[in-house]
């Protein structure tokens, strides 16, 4: 299915949240920005009244959970359509059940799906009163863990323009960072590189503005963020190395960490492996923000469904 | 189990919402005229802190959902009863459940069962400031969707005494077609007809003041109104017809369209199977008012819920 | 593991509700005060804006719908956490589950667990301002259970000091049991009787300053409060006898009823089993306050809750 990454505005409002990749730079900042005056995560009243649909074909706890308590922070009312019962999973198309869904007078549908552009698909298909948020589409995008972690950069470094940052994992299959890497290319970051066995690479990764190394040692060297993916370990026979051979060749360990900056941050995106991916003591040690983002995440959800309801409102 | 059909009057009052059967005019057109009230679905808080428990022993996402935002628009509290993991599956009985959750102090109970009579039961079992809603039970009554197509033909009709209404599909085993015929008698519709194959018509249905046709074409010529049934397809074989041969002849299509008036609206309960009981350009087309159906849904069921809160307050 | 029974207390103030066990009789005593001030379940909005986080490990409909019910009553946010979907069950230890719901901002956790001591050891682990209610550990502690049934006791007694108390079933296994054991001896009941075959006894039963009973008739003659324990059928093959044998040993009947005082009330904490430890007409007889401890414990649950808001709101 072919991606309108456009679609999410409109007169250079954001009236949907669906990818990093070609989202202004400028909106990026507006939710950043936004973000910082929820950092204490106090309730606010302002959106009372307002219905959030949740649609999860895909299990998720840590996201699903993040989107209801943002919700219940700006007090609007979170319906979660239960997908394994709902008619979807007796041959309702998924256009009808949106259809349907919206009829219900919902405000905006968070939507996880295994398809690429299926959240983009929503948003072309409702009506425009109705913001659509991607929480995940397949290997594609996972724009608001994105924003949520340049939320997190910016709080422990200032600014993006001197950042040397690393990514370490499985870039090929994670929709984490495709939608970091444009993110930190839109934002200004000095240096973003991607680090992984080749197998784990996108072919097309000159295109993205990355540096590509093999080694874990050079990919870290001197930097000031390091974001450790999560290990799918069912995909690891597409690389052709056992879970020991991925840990000593790229697992994020102490002696590993003296490579970075001194005062580098480690992020990632949870749930971490332990000893598979990242050692504990990295994990839990003084560089980690690893759960300063998952408060993060609740600040920025906010932000983001707060001026999603605003650019409806004012139109 | 022999159905009391009027326990859910007290003094004439409207204590709980059981069946359509017996319902006198006035409260069905009460309930039309509170919907109205009710239609852009604000949000109220007169109810708030009454509690609504959801007690569904059959699946449904469609009712269940359209409850639990009608409760949070008049800012109730909704608890869903999980009854797969609940006591009653480790044999506790109904009754016990209900006094149980009666002893939570919850105001309202919203049930659906697949044996008829349940919420009927539930109501006679409960103490007198409890209200019950019956959101289906088994073959009997579904008295709230019927209210809410009560509501769409007068919104889109005006009124019932010139209308000629057509029913098409496997009424034998319809709730819904029960509680329409029901509501539409009392109404005063001017024709109602009812259109299938003989083997999925009741025996009984001379005693119901409807034409029975088992043609299509005849059934719904010059019809102001059609609303087609959902067909459930492990039925079939009980009228020994395959699907093909049932689209063939009961469909609702372009050309069988022609045949009612031009002003014709279809209606269906939803989920709608396209190309299996009706045609997608006449699910989608411009006489349809299936998705109105669903936004209606939310104001019916705001408007019976306040009105038995209200009636068990007064009391 | 070994359980630190004073880890719910911080200069004497109850930061965290875990046992009954080394609870201070004011502390109880506060929690039945407040509860009274509760009783008649209206809504409070002074802890709006505070997130309660349901880890419940195990299943449950009553105890987890009362936690939700009387988290609502005081305008709290609810939010439950699915353990079956959960990163625990891809192999997230139960710490990092835990870590990552802190850092979701929520304030307290109601936990229950299979494993002893699991509520405590997340009461150590969670950062200062996090509250932790133990909503059942193994076959530890059920304390908020213990707190509704004082609270019943209170309501219809009176007072404790002259009660003789029986506590009839499976006592070996029952969390429910233990914390009422220790309950009514800190708040001073005359006597104590444990009921039950020998093989369902604690070996260790002569140090819980109880009287044992192998006979029924014996252990509840002249009782003012008979207590009933639910039966796990699973567990009677350890005592070596049928539910038939079971029953007409220990089940409470109406002639078994004759030998405890007049006005003797009898407690069970749900759900019942109608015919294996209790007769239906007992059960739904005059002396029974089964239902009352429904009611009782949405009452105490906003007790316990609203006292840990505040003693953390002090600190």
């Amino acid at each position: 299915m072919k991606i309108n990454h456009d679609i999410q505005l409109s007169d250079g409002k954001l009236k949907h949240f669906l990818n990093i990749n070609n989202l202004p730079k400028s909106i990026i900042e507006d939710i950043i920005n936004r973000a910082e005056e929820f950092h204490d995560n106090s309730k606010i009243t302002k959106y009372t009244g307002k219905v959030v649909a949740s649609l999860f074909f895909e299990p998720s706890t840590r996201t699903k959970t993040t989107f209801e308590l943002a919700t219940k922070k700006i007090s609007s009312d979170f319906i979660n359509i239960d997908i394994a019962n709902s008619s979807t999973s007796k041959g309702e198309s998924i256009i009808d059940m949106i259809k349907t869904i919206e009829a219900m007078k919902c405000n905006m549908f968070v939507v996880r799906h295994s398809v690429p552009g299926t959240a983009h698909f929503i948003a072309e298909s409702v009506s425009s009163d109705i913001a659509v948020i991607n929480a995940g589409d397949g290997s594609n995008e996972h724009p608001t863990q994105a924003m949520l972690d340049m939320f997190t950069i910016k709080k422990h470094k200032g600014s993006f323009e001197d950042l040397k940052i690393s990514i370490v994992g499985d870039i090929l299959h994670s929709r984490v960072a495709k939608s970091l890497i444009f993110a930190l290319n839109t934002l200004g970051a000095k240096q973003i590189n991607i680090v992984g066995p080749k197998k784990l690479i996108p072919d097309n990764y000159t295109e993205m503005n990355v540096k590509y190394f093999e080694d874990m040692s050079e990919g870290i060297s001197y930097s000031d963020v390091i974001i450790m993916l999560r290990l799918q370990k069912e995909r690891m026979h597409d690389a052709l190395i056992s879970l020991d051979t991925y840990y000593d060749e790229y697992g994020l360990n102490q002696s590993r960490m003296q490579l970075a900056k001194k005062d580098v941050i480690v992020m990632h995106p949870g749930p971490i492996n332990r000893g598979v991916e990242i050692e504990s003591s990295v994990a839990d040690g003084p560089n980690s923000v690893i759960l300063n983002q998952v408060s993060y995440g609740i600040s920025v959800r906010m932000a983001i469904m707060s001026i999603l309801f605003d650019n409806h409102h004012a139109s």
